[in-house]
C-alpha cells in the first residue's frame, strides 16, 4: 500500500484531545523520529536529521491514546503518511507531514508497560 | 530496507525467555495476525488467511517482552521477515516464518498501557 | 496495514499465465531475497537466509508482467504478505509464504529500463 | 527500520543529472503520490492528499535512473524518508519530504519494460 510508514520515535507533546463535529475522539500529537546512526568504524553516533510528525488518530485509538501516553514517551506508529501543502502569500511552499495512524504502541525497546485491554470486537 | 514488515497480531503463546550462549536474553512467541475483512457492500466479516509468524527479541527489548506481554495480548511487531527453510527426509520442504523484532508495542488500538521508561540511551 | 511487505529479489523461475474461472489474467513466479550482508569490519559478504516467496498479481498487471519479466530478474515486489499453512498426515505443518502484489517494477539499482504505457486510468 | 517507505508515484519533473564533490552519479526528481480512492457505494473517485516528494539516488543506481525515468513515467519508489526543515526569516518553518531511494522500478501496473542487466555484483 503507497505511502504506509512505520516510524520509532518520541512524543515532543502532550496528546491534544480533540472532538470532530459528529463528536468522535481525534487525538493529536507531535512525533520525533531521531535519524542519528552509530558509525561502527568509529563507535560515535553521528547527528542525522530529526523527522517531525503530527500524528492523528480517530475513535477507540483516540481514546486510549488519551489515557495511555505522555510527553517524552517512546512510541511505535504505523499508518499512513500524508504530507498537506500550504502556501504563503509571497509565494514559498511548505509542507506538513500528518501520519493518520492505523496502530500506537509503546515502544518496549525503551520500557515495560501494563495493559489493560478493552476492546474485543472483530480485527 | 528489504523485507521489514509491520504486523499487527495477537499472541497466541506466553514469552518463552532463553538466553544466548553469550547470556544474552532472549524472548520467543508465536504471533496470528488476521487476515478476516470487512465487506463493505454486505457489512459483514469475511474470513481471510490468519498469518503465524515466530517473533524474535534480544537484549533490553527481550528482556522488556517478559515482563510486559502475556498470552492473548494485541500487539504491533516491526522488524525483519526471516523464511527459514526445512525439509523432510521424504523431500518435502517446508518455511518457518520469523519476525526478527526491531521494536514491539502493546496496541493501543485495543486498550490502555501504563509504560515505565528504563532505556534512555541514544536511538 | 499489517503484514505489507517491499521485497528486493530476483525471479527464480519464468512467470507462469494463468487465468481464473472468470478468465482475469494471473501470473505467478518464485522470488529469491538474499539475506546476505556486508560486515563493515571485514570488508567481507556474510551468508544470511534467502527467502523464498510465491508472488502473484492478476489483471493488468498480471498481463504486463507476462510481457516484461523473465527468470533472473532483479526487481522491487510491493504487496500483502500471506502465509498458507498446510499439513502433511503425519501431523506436521508447513507454510507457504505469498505475496499478493500490489506492484512490481524491475529493480534499477541493477540495470536500465524501457518503458511503454499501456494504462492512462486514475490511481 | 523506522521511516522506511513505499510509494507509487509519477514522475512530476525529468530526471536532474547532479555530481556530488567526489564526482559520484547522483539523480534526482519530484514524485507525486496521489491520495484519490474509489469510493465503493457511489463507485466515483474521491479526491484526496496528492504526496510530493523529492526522491534521491546515487551512484549506480542514480546512473541507471538517468537513462531509464521520464517525466510522467510511472515508478514504484523504497527507501527512507527524510523530512528537511528550514526556517524563514519571518520565522515560519517549513519541510522538504525527501526519498533517499534504496531502489526504483517502473511501475508494471501501468505498463510494460525491457531490461538490460549491468550489475552483476552481490546484493
Amino acid at each position: 500500500m503507497s505511502d504506509y510508514i512505520t516510524v520509532r520515535g518520541v512524543l515532543g507533546t502532550e496528546v491534544q484531545r480533540k472532538r470532530t463535529k459528529k463528536g468522535d475522539a481525534v487525538a493529536e500529537f507531535r512525533l520525533a523520529s531521531s535519524g542519528d546512526w552509530l558509525n561502527r568504524d568509529t563507535g560515535e553516533w553521528v547527528k542525522g536529521v530529526t523527522n517531525w510528525y503530527t500524528v492523528q488518530a480517530f475513535r477507540g485509538l483516540a481514546e486510549n491514546l488519551w489515557r495511555s501516553l505522555s510527553k517524552g514517551d517512546p512510541v511505535v506508529v504505523t499508518g499512513k503518511l500524508k504530507l498537506r501543502q500550504w502556501e504563503l502569500q509571497d509565494g514559498r511552499r511548505g509542507t506538513s507531514p500528518e501520519i493518520d495512524a492505523d496502530s500506537i504502541g509503546h515502544d518496549l525497546r525503551r520500557g515495560t508497560a501494563e495493559f489493560i485491554k478493552n476492546w474485543t470486537a472483530a480485527p
